[in-house]
């Protein structure tokens, strides 16, 4: 059974004084209201960490019972930063399955109230337990990428900066026309290099803030003018040491494939998208991931105002997660939200694209672990359908989008210590609740081929240290601890013997 | 699309030094082998609170990855205590929708590793914010709907005690005959009377214990010999004070009806039932909200034997909760696993049902406020299915059945301080984190109409409180307090003036 959207609601994405129910239930009621029903069948609710954040279980049953609704039936969904993508999915399936007509999917956090360093440590709980114990961070684990993908693609730090201020350029100027979002200011190239340095090279403007927000959507079977045409989820190793890549996400590709293959589409069809954007390299890598630009060269897209409001394929008209904020259980609905503006014509005539009648959004749980791509179209839209082509996602090649294509790793064992390269590393500075703040943090691969987290207690200047180096690296209190491999600490290692 | 079951898996339920995705692998891999299945569209996750009992978030990433299963879809669903109940409603919508052919669920919980008070505060969460001010716990709700039952149905309190012995007997000596319970002993009703307060009237014997434990079972499109029927999902509201009832679950008579409905079937067609037994007394209550006996007279078919292992309608065969254990994720799953093994013969010589083509389950979320209801049977089961009946769960009249009509009330507005009537009181021994031990609580209904919690620091004997008895109400320190209205309380008051 197709599914369409009938409703939509947000509220102001920022610091809130209200409770996170409330924040829900504003938005549900716009959303309700839009498409004129008092009742639904079922309550789709996507919270990443109601318990943590603000001390409640239960929330589903909760929530039913401030919109007024109790009796229906209320079920919580989460997938990490995505859960907003992955409660829209449930509700989908729901509808989709004939049992339900009218489903409402209503997605929120609250996250300001708390000190940043528990936000962090909340957040940090849904990374891989072996590399959290290091005191990684989300932040921190960005980075490194942001390092390795330079490396990768021959890209200088000054060069990697440039870029990296594009995106958050680019998306506070689409956010100053979205009344939703939490930052509406333009920023310049100056305000980004003064903003403070989170985790070396990434900067405060490269990482989306803290934020208080709820999104809400209601899905039906009776047709609308907007359709859901693809959804796409897939997940990857919980520990981006396993990865078989640190410059792309394994579960973007394989989650894009899927919706690319239910709606029939592929990606030169996409007229604008909302992609995650929690740092700012994940946009361009997101880009590339999604099969719009080629591996490396998805910044040379942002460059050439492609990805621009005005360009051929704008990404975050809304202003991403970056601008519009990132209250990390609402964000993959509100991204949805964005889509359905735009598809509807009603993001307002500054922030309104001209082309505007099939949209895409992208959505990452954890560190790119649990992603989400889902496809939004305008029923008007006019397209030739593949007959009888099948629902089981079978038949769509990837093979025509390189940049697509997903490598398998197999699970490693415990490496050895001894002498290994520095693959990427990070200086971290806005540590989590319990560590002490500068934490410099690398990848190392050993003689053997496996990749292990490591931490370094003595440099702590990113000068100091270069990918691509042998390094040494030794086991202490439990944690792997790299070094460089200079004339002097091979003195002092000769010294202690 | 219909739904049929493929494969089931179960570890033993109890304290287990297995880590959590370790236990749910192990369930997940037996039910992967019966289903003769390698890997599967999509994973449904239950687990109710894994952020607090283990510290992790991104469970269901996490979990993909422990099975070696790295890629596929992966969703976390939560309903409280029925989170298995919901996971699987939430994978049986993906494959009825016909987008999914194959879907793994599952549940889990890992709880023993806590010390009780912090388990019984987490547990505590899912209950209404301002009733969790008092340091009221889920026991000590019960407690408070069990001698609220035996007034109402004219009880006396040996009557009462005697009653829920028999559940704990029955249960117990069910679980005797499952391998996967945590408890394999006969309890008599000398031990019954021998276990502890926990929370007047209710024993350590009427309270389900705390359990690790997994749950999983695959779902398909592909016919196999055991269907779902009908799926109900309700909710109530959050606070138990703004009940219409303290007797008996709306949510559970809400969502029995939709799983009638969409079963086509009757209570009287159900042949055995696995009822939410975390307390005793819900069993009974349980066992009314589903239509099979009348309000008031489940306690009837428990001493006459009906719902015993060898009587008519055959309840909690496994042991319930009670014996098997209650991973608080897994449980509402676990029921729909013992419903397998039964309809397919699969329960053991001693613990197989005569009568076993079609069976129920029955999960409580919360206290009552987020229920679910399924409804399996075996395919060769013999029926005349109405031709073109809805799907829309239309057209089913809960007339027939008068102890499953639900009534409704208003939500309230803050009540006075002054005199009124003591509905129901329990006095609990086993508190929460950060309160002391014993704690007097009730609920009192105001001369308006209104019913608060309300606690009493005096009081500490179940013999100085009648039901029905006038008290007086106050507040303090932001909390209701009530107070037996003796000549002596008048002059205490009377001086204070």
């Amino acid at each position: 059974m197709d599914v369409y959207i009938s409703g939509v609601g947000m509220t102001k994405f920022g610091r809130s004084k209200d409770s996170l129910e409330k924040m829900m239930a504003e938005a549900a009621s716009s959303g309700l209201e839009e498409a004129q029903l008092k009742r639904v069948d079922a309550i789709y609710t996507g919270v990443m960490n109601v318990e943590e954040f603000v001390g409640d279980s239960n929330f589903a049953a909760l929530l039913v019972d401030t919109l007024g609704l109790t009796g229906i039936a209320s079920t919580r969904v989460e997938t990490a930063s995505s859960t907003g993508a992955g409660a829209f999915e449930a509700g989908f399936y729901a509808v989709a399955s004939g049992h339900m007509k009218h489903v409402l999917v209503l997605a929120g956090e609250k996250m300001t109230h708390l000190p940043t360093a528990k936000t962090t440590r909340i957040l940090s709980e849904a990374i891989d337990r072996s590399e959290r114990r290091y005191g990684v961070t989300m932040p921190a684990l960005a980075a490194m990428i942001a390092q390795k993908y330079a490396r990768e693609f021959n890209l200088s730090p000054l060069k990697l900066e440039d870029i990296l201020a594009q995106v958050a350029i680019k998306n506070h100027s689409n956010g100053c026309l979205n009344p939703y979002a939490q930052f509406r200011k333009m920023i310049t190239k100056e305000d980004y290099l003064k903003s403070q340095m989170v985790s070396y090279p990434l900067r405060l403007y490269d990482c989306a803030p803290i934020t208080d927000g709820a999104s809400a959507m209601i899905l039906t079977s009776e047709p609308t003018p907007i359709k859901v045409s693809g959804i796409g989820h897939a997940t990857d190793t919980a520990a981006a040491r396993h990865r078989t890549s640190f410059t792309s996400f394994n579960s973007t590709k394989e989650a894009a494939q899927k919706a690319y293959t239910m709606a029939q589409l592929k990606p030169s069809d996409i007229q604008f998208a909302e992609v995650h954007d929690a740092f700012t390299l994940f946009e361009i890598i997101g880009t590339e991931d999604l099969g719009f630009f080629s591996a490396g060269e998805g910044w040379k897209a942002l460059e050439e105002g492609i990805t621009h409001l005005r360009g051929r394929l704008p990404i975050n008209p809304s202003g991403g997660s970056k601008a519009r904020g990132h209250p990390v259980g609402a964000s993959g609905l509100a991204q949805l939200v964005e889509i359905v503006y735009q598809l509807r014509g009603e993001a307002g005539t500054e922030r309104q694209l001209e082309r505007a009648e099939i949209g895409l959004a992208q959505s990452i749980g954890g560190l790119g672990n649990n992603n989400l791509v889902t496809i939004l179209e305008r029923t008007d839209r006019k397209r030739i359908l593949k007959v009888g082509a099948t629902r089981f996602q079978e038949g769509w090649s990837p093979e025509d989008h390189p940049a697509m294509s997903v490598s398998k790793k197999s699970s490693p064992s415990p490496p050895p210590t001894g002498v290994g390269i520095l693959e990427t590393f990070t200086i971290l500075y806005a540590v989590p609740e319990g560590f002490r703040s500068p934490l410099t943090l690398g990848f190392v691969k050993t003689k053997e081929g496996e990749v292990v987290m490591a931490c370094n207690p003595d440099d702590r200047s990113p000068k100091e240290l270069k990918m691509g180096k042998k390094v040494s690296l030794k086991m202490r209190e439990g944690l792997y601890v790299f070094e460089k491999l200079t004339l002097w600490s091979r003195l002092k290692h000769w010294i202690k013997k």
